[in-house]
């Protein structure tokens, strides 16, 4: 038996995952969370500033090896032959002439500007217009395949801002990586910044790289961004690698740290969900979803089937082999989904929280006890509730922009609505329609592959909410006239980095072969009522129709 | 010292006010429930039909003058001179030809049929709209001063229902009357259809009586209604009376059963909402608003001021002399105001209701009181809550059709919206919306007056939520952009009856003198901030096109 190991790295913690590299099967899994994260240090939520230490990644993945190594039978580190990493993104961090992030430097170490930027950052907001605005007025448009829009959220205006924020870091900082880049650099040594193997998904979805302009925006435009971007260029890449491919060996010192043999391999990093779908085995003509709290969807078009130049607007962008070699990997995403449903959750809470939390009935201990039981039992029962009312008793319709709107066509701008509300529309009535809407956000990206001939069959879900909600699940099913698999692995994104582990270490000539053998198939299947399906036609006609009003007449402009 | 009873009939009480009619001092109050109606019988709400049998107000008319008069100073019930009635309406019953109520004669006693029929009740829905194609088809729109489309509530939809339902009634039922004449007619003993005195206020706005057609719609369009009603006409009335006239002397029986003097004076009824505005001190240019559960908003407009033939469209209804003689009484009102706040607590509170109530964590006494001591402060905390939202932080619009539009123009198809939600809208913002949102709906109503040349300077308020709550007083004045004071008389209603005793009985030579001399005054008042008041004009106009928009695109056809 040969084995691998997946490694993904969330926003809270770091997954270690030892799998069967032959069959797919798990043998353990271990998760540590950031310890200095976990404490709220280097944020500042009111800002919208969160970074995270390369401390925190160092110890969570040793740690997280460690462990699992230790659940597995005795002498399976000896059977290892591959690790890969995926991690949230766009989270870069600055690197100096050794490849070191400046944080490691003792006169940074507690610089948050000098720290990994967390995907979820947003204090770059000026410099991601200043980008828009430089590539809408110059000759080529360099965010043309990420969608049309630069976000704050990714590397160029985050790296701009802290340098412009911070210029203590300018000696230092020659260079930049993308987390998912550095792990495999850290532990092959391959860490200075010419070195460095650079993952397509990372550079093509968020660095604007793309071979139609020889690789990374021109210098030019860069330090038109920020003069102190002046150098970087030279100090990145021109060339980009997909996932299947090897970086190194582990360094000998990081082999002794996770116990593992010699020799054993690291492949080519990648975002969490572009490796979560290979984990779901994703295919042409299927649509992967990793739902949660949001969503983010993936689709692979083979490249004979997507003419060059040919763009989809409007979501979050198309690059070749950012999930599987050889195909265009689309991705697109809805801003909340999940979160709409806890959003809901915290609003009935309130008198909990506020109201009978103050009273003097019960001792404080019952009472902590007894709200926490109600709240986590609000959405269980609120589908439950939502499951049992008939269809044409609800003329409730919500739209699900309570976070904006990812895709199709990014709008930050735009907020929810709620309509057909009655002096009779229950809780679970309002939550029927908030799942809905999540559906209907859904529908309206399938509908924009659709559009443009990308051709959808099927949707494979994963995610927390596609294991634990058949209420939603069947509705989107419903709401999208189209059959849903749940994929039955629990840790889509840690299985998919086993995944391409194995390919990476060589035990399969490509990833294809590997996700076949590797299979681990679903757990459930969701078909959808062509009743339902045909009356969720004509209300998604409603949700369209309301969406639309708002976007032209209340939120052009904000309050 | 010379003193007056003022009777309010509500839809489950029965109140008597004692007041001195010199300075319109309250001297004792008493409320008596309707016995049958508290056991639900006669109802079922789940067909909107809801009975009360003549039993019931007999009964608690009694009582509640019995009551009122033993807390009063020893020898009070000497010096009554004269009381008064106001009732819901429309609420009428068949009548046999002595007058009596069908359901007074034994082979009626149980029959729903045969008692009155509530203002609430719908089930007249068909009658209504055969009468709406009748008015529209005739050469005579008989709905014109009643706004222009005839309500299931209202007295010919619901006599012409239970005749077509019920034929057994037809042999003794030959006319019909209103709750608010029956009870001066009843006291009077002049209760033989032709001896009894009508209404003015219930004639004009829900008979579809006027003057420019000489009265009653002619009996080719009332057989047309339904061919039942035949001969009903001739056992109606021509003239209507406004309710400073008197009726007569108490009949010695009643006059006995009351402990009162010979020779006290029963004047005219009207309804509960236009005597109510009496009490509150209505005069020209005063928009009264008794706001409750819904609304019910009264203007008056003195004859000289208001073009013969002047209509005012999509109100519920202008009649000469409905409120004050001499005065065109215009009548609004929101379908629902403080039921859209008890809507929302009963959301928030379902978890509640359907979690914590399961709990085994407490006892079920515990758990019970736990439950309604949260219930109960829920709204208060709200307030309190939204109250210190600065304006600027929401951007929540709702619309307060939840329960449809009364008016501005009737339309109980449509529902509500709220729109603006982002993750962070707390119970407190959405509240807040709502509480604006009810306000919009006022400000659409006064708008209406004022396009129309009626001309408002202010607002007096009464009803419930006007002494309750101080936030959405303060929040209707911002948005009105007009000072509210709220009346310091806590029963308007039967005080506003009291009056009209005291003007019927002779004291005072009109309605106005006694209202002068009675005055209570004000309670409070509420004036608006300027920076509020323009700020909430941009977002009306937000509201206006979101109704608007629902209006046109999605209510058009039910879900």
């Amino acid at each position: 038996m040969k084995t691998v190991i997946g490694l993904d790295f969330g926003t809270d913690t770091c997954r270690a995952l030892v799998v069967d590299a032959g069959t797919g099967a798990e043998l353990a899994s271990a998760v540590v969370a950031y310890r200095r994260w976990k404490q709220g240090l280097y944020c500042d939520p009111l800002e919208n500033r969160y970074r995270q230490h390369p401390l925190d990644y160092i110890e969570a993945f040793e740690e997280s090896v460690c462990e699992a190594l230790a659940k597995c039978p005795a002498g399976t580190a000896d059977t290892v032959v591959g690790l890969s990493f995926d991690t949230t993104g766009c989270t870069p961090v600055l690197i100096d002439a050794d490849g070191q992030p400046l944080a490691l430097r003792p006169e940074f170490a507690d610089n948050p500007n000098a720290m990994f930027v967390l995907w979820k950052d947003h204090t770059a907001i000026r410099e991601a217009a200043r980008i828009n605005e430089l590539a809408a007025a110059g000759p080529i448009d360099y965010t043309a395949y990420e969608g049309g829009i630069y976000s704050s959220e990714w590397v160029w205006a985050k790296m701009a801002h802290v340098l412009k924020e911070d210029p203590s870091l300018l000696p230092a900082a020659c260079s930049w990586t993308e987390h998912c880049d550095w792990m495999p650099a850290l532990v092959t040594g391959k860490t200075r910044p010419q070195e460095i193997i650079r993952s397509r998904c990372a550079a093509g979805h968020k660095a604007m790289w793309h071979p139609s302009w020889n690789g990374l925006p021109d210098e030019d435009f860069l330090t038109a961004i920020e003069p102190r971007l002046k150098g970087f260029r030279n100090n990145l890449y021109s060339e980009t690698f997909t996932a299947d491919v090897a970086v190194g060996t582990l360094t000998p010192e990081w082999a002794a740290r996770l116990g593992l043999p010699r020799g054993v391999v690291a492949g080519v990093g990648a975002f969490d969900c572009h490796m979560g779908a290979v984990g779901a085995g994703i295919e042409p003509r299927t649509f992967v979803r990793v739902i949660g709290t949001s969503t983010c969807d993936i689709m692979v078009v083979p490249n004979e089937d997507m003419p060059a130049g040919k763009l989809i607007p409007g979501i979050c962008g198309q690059v070749d082999g950012s999930v599987l070699p050889g195909m265009i990997g689309l991705e697109a995403g809805q801003s909340a989904f999940g979160d709409i449903y806890a959003w809901f959750r915290s609003v009935l809470a309130w008198p909990l929280d506020n109201i009978l939390s103050k009273s003097q009935l019960i001792d404080p201990d019952t009472k902590e006890k007894l709200i926490a039981e109600t709240f986590e039992a609000i959405i269980p029962a609120l589908s439950e509730a939502a499951m049992k009312i008939p269809m044409h008793e609800s003329a409730v319709i919500a739209v699900d922009w309570m976070n904006g709107r990812r895709t199709p066509d990014a709008n930050q701008r735009l907020k929810g609505s709620i309509t057909g509300l009655t002096l009779g529309s229950s809780a679970p009535v309002i939550f029927r329609a908030l799942v809905e809407a999540t559906a209907f956000g859904s529908k309206a990206i399938v509908d924009r592959f659709l559009q443009h001939d990308i051709a959808i069959e099927q949707v494979t879900a994963i995610g927390g909410i596609s294991q634990k909600s058949p209420f939603v699940m069947q509705t989107l099913a419903d709401v999208l006239g189209m059959p849903i698999r749940v994929a039955a692995v629990e840790h889509a994104c840690a299985f998919g980095a086993a995944v391409f582990a194995a390919t990476a270490a060589g035990l399969y000539p490509d990833v294809g072969l590997a996700q076949t053998a590797m299979n681990r198939g679903f757990s459930a299947e969701y078909l959808p009522d062509p009743n339902r399906a045909k009356a969720y036609a004509e209300l998604y006609g409603q949700y369209l129709s309301l969406g639309k009003f708002t976007e032209t007449n209340l939120f052009a402009a904000p309050r």
